[in-house]
């Protein structure tokens, strides 16, 4: 399932061809670019990179290419050394996640030509695993002490919920909910709008590789890029497309939160406001939002009786959604060794698979977005599909 | 129109008996009794009286009447003497208005058989015209800081609105309602659960004096009586049936306000609230509230928007709801007072009309929730339509 198993059987060499062209789009397309998507859509990513790093890159070559256009694009191809980043990513233990891969988060195809090239990722856990019971938790930057604390607070009761939380690592909301997440020894997903290899703001840079370890850094933009001020308003369509609903903390009117919560708003997912007082300017963009028409949510227990509604309750109805045969196999160790009868902590679990804390920690939240698994004050424990699963299995041997 | 108008044409002997036997009634019967709505809708006033005076007062005489209810009802009503409470309130300067008057609120007549038997009412206004632009702001005694600041500034930002603020006289947010509206020099009225003439409580004895003289305190219970726990729990439903809207300020779980707001909810009014810190217990019921389809509001003009879709917007659009002819002689004084060409306060009204800033207020309000008047940055002003009507008929003339 996840980019480090390396015993998994991978993508040919049409496939990495592919990859290599998307990874090299992404240092000449900026994020968002629609009409970047739709020429990519219409002739493929090798087509189109060779098109634009070769001199047939001009005015009409491509469905409203204009020659200013043109120009630009020529430039900053001339620049591209094709799987370079790639290799920058491998160097730093990442991968490079495009759609048809396994891992790829199909719910990201519903940006339509907006979709990513590509995603830059590090972490192990398997980002489409993750994605599925996630919910963005985002605000302002210049929080106050409430927003600060809420955040937080939102955070540490989701990852106990065995939901993972998704920010922007932006300074107050951001980083508290990853914070929170954090130390609930829970599961949450840095976008970012610039490498992910970069860490901004520099302030942020421990936060950031507690990140990689404990859960993923994610973003659109290859290793080394710098963010830009509509790079991080476009990083916004990624969160809320990645997760089943966007939380807003704190947000003043018209405030970059604002534009995630909408942009969900429109995708379909859930948007939800945390309200406070009338008379802080900090919370008024949240109730315009909520008189909008989102949710008001007061905790965690809230939030999750909102996006639950099939990511909580489904798995636990119909069973987990795929056999467990076609788990990766890093997966499937930390499945194999969860005893029947009785849930276990996060430590245990990776003492019993002979793995690492932070790689169980990951395991466990991708075997519980598939329904393998249940969080119980306890820890984690096998549900019951998925016990019966596993004797029917025993049975036919 | 009013009360106090001795040479409005009043109602005649019938009327005057029917009203001296319903007055006796609310020393009987305690608010909201359905069962005794039901029965004094069948058999009258005088009927009912009568049969509840008499030593036919017993088991089956009337319907679902238990020999237990019938011994507690004729011990009551031993100690009536019909015409005594009329009295006491005349001595006060004020009225018992009952259905059938001009003056009642004809949309408490919602409640059913738990419609009030008649109001007991202190103040000059007209109790119905006032109604009929009213919006009720309730919530916790033991308010903070917070609750109580909202509470003033929404009241005020109402009666700067032309809107009359409704609410129970109590510590907390209704105190600072009723501050608020009185500080704009603005329309509230104190729906109590005593006799208009008991202060409740003690230390609101001035706030209470002063809302006689520049506004309503009107009660369903005969002057002398006491509240009750039970009494305050069913004064809420009157001035949830009263108001167009009720706004919740701050409010635990399980509190009374949500009792009325709730009450407003099922009786088709607008039911709103403010939100604050979802870490503060006070705001937690109208967080539950609001979760519960009520509309969040953060200010005057948003709860304005919401219960202005009529009252607001509709005199505007039809002109005056009554011809100027119907108005009571004491109202008819201070529209004719009224330049046509520039605003006017409500001090220079009362100048003009020569009458006292309290009398000319409540003819103010009343004028403007029948359409003839509207407010302004200046004071009041006449609608353009009192302008058109006034001059058609001194076209006829």
């Amino acid at each position: 399932m996840t980019g480090d198993d390396s015993s998994w059987s991978g993508p040919g060499p049409e496939e990495e061809a592919e990859r290599a062209a998307r990874s090299a789009l992404t240092q000449i397309l900026e994020p968002g670019d629609e009409k970047g998507g739709r020429w990519l859509r219409e002739v493929g990513a090798r087509g189109l990179l060779g098109l634009l790093m070769s001199d047939a890159c001009e005015k009409g070559a491509l469905p409203g290419l204009t020659e200013r256009r043109a120009a630009g694009l020529r430039a900053r191809a001339a620049g591209v050394l094709p799987g370079q980043r790639l290799e920058a990513i491998r160097a730093l233990g990442g991968r490079f996640v495009v759609p048809g891969d396994t891992e790829w988060p199909t719910q990201l195809d519903d940006l339509g030509d907006a979709r990513p090239i590509g995603l830059w990722v590090r972490g192990r856990p398997d980002l489409r695993a993750w994605a599925l019971r996630s919910v963005a938790v985002v605000g302002a930057r210049a929080c106050t002490p409430y927003g600060a604390h809420i955040s937080a607070s939102l955070a540490s009761g989701l990852a106990e919920r065995g939901w993972v939380v998704v920010s922007g690592a932006a300074f107050g909301v951001d980083a508290a909910a990853h914070r929170g997440a954090l130390a609930a020894g829970g599961a949450t997903v840095a976008v970012l709008a610039c490498g992910v290899d970069v860490a901004y703001p520099p302030a942020h840079q421990e936060l950031i590789k507690r990140m990689v370890q404990q859960g993923l850094v994610i973003g659109e933009l290859p290793p080394g890029a710098h963010p830009t001020q509509s790079r991080f308003v476009l990083r916004n369509r990624v969160i809320a497309a990645l997760t089943r609903g966007t939380v807003v903390v704190e947000a003043e009117y018209r405030s970059g939160s604002l534009v995630t919560a909408r942009r969900a708003q429109q995708l379909g997912r859930f948007t939800m406001g945390v309200p406070g007082p009338v008379t802080s300017g900090l919370s008024a963009g949240v109730h315009e939002l909520l008189r909008g028409g989102a949710v008001l949510v007061t905790d965690a227990a809230e939030v999750v009786e909102q996006v639950g509604d099939m990511g909580e309750l489904a798995p636990e109805r119909t069973g987990p959604v795929l056999p467990r045969d076609l788990l990766g196999p890093g997966t499937r160790r930390v499945l194999e060794a969860l005893p029947a009868g009785r849930p276990v902590t996060c430590r245990e679990s990776a003492r019993l698979a002979g793995t690492t804390d932070d790689e169980a920690l990951g395991r466990l939240y991708e075997l519980h977005s598939l329904g393998f698994v249940e969080r119980c004050p306890e820890g984690w424990r096998l549900t019951h599909s998925a016990i019966r699963g596993s004797n029917a299995r025993r049975g036919d041997a």
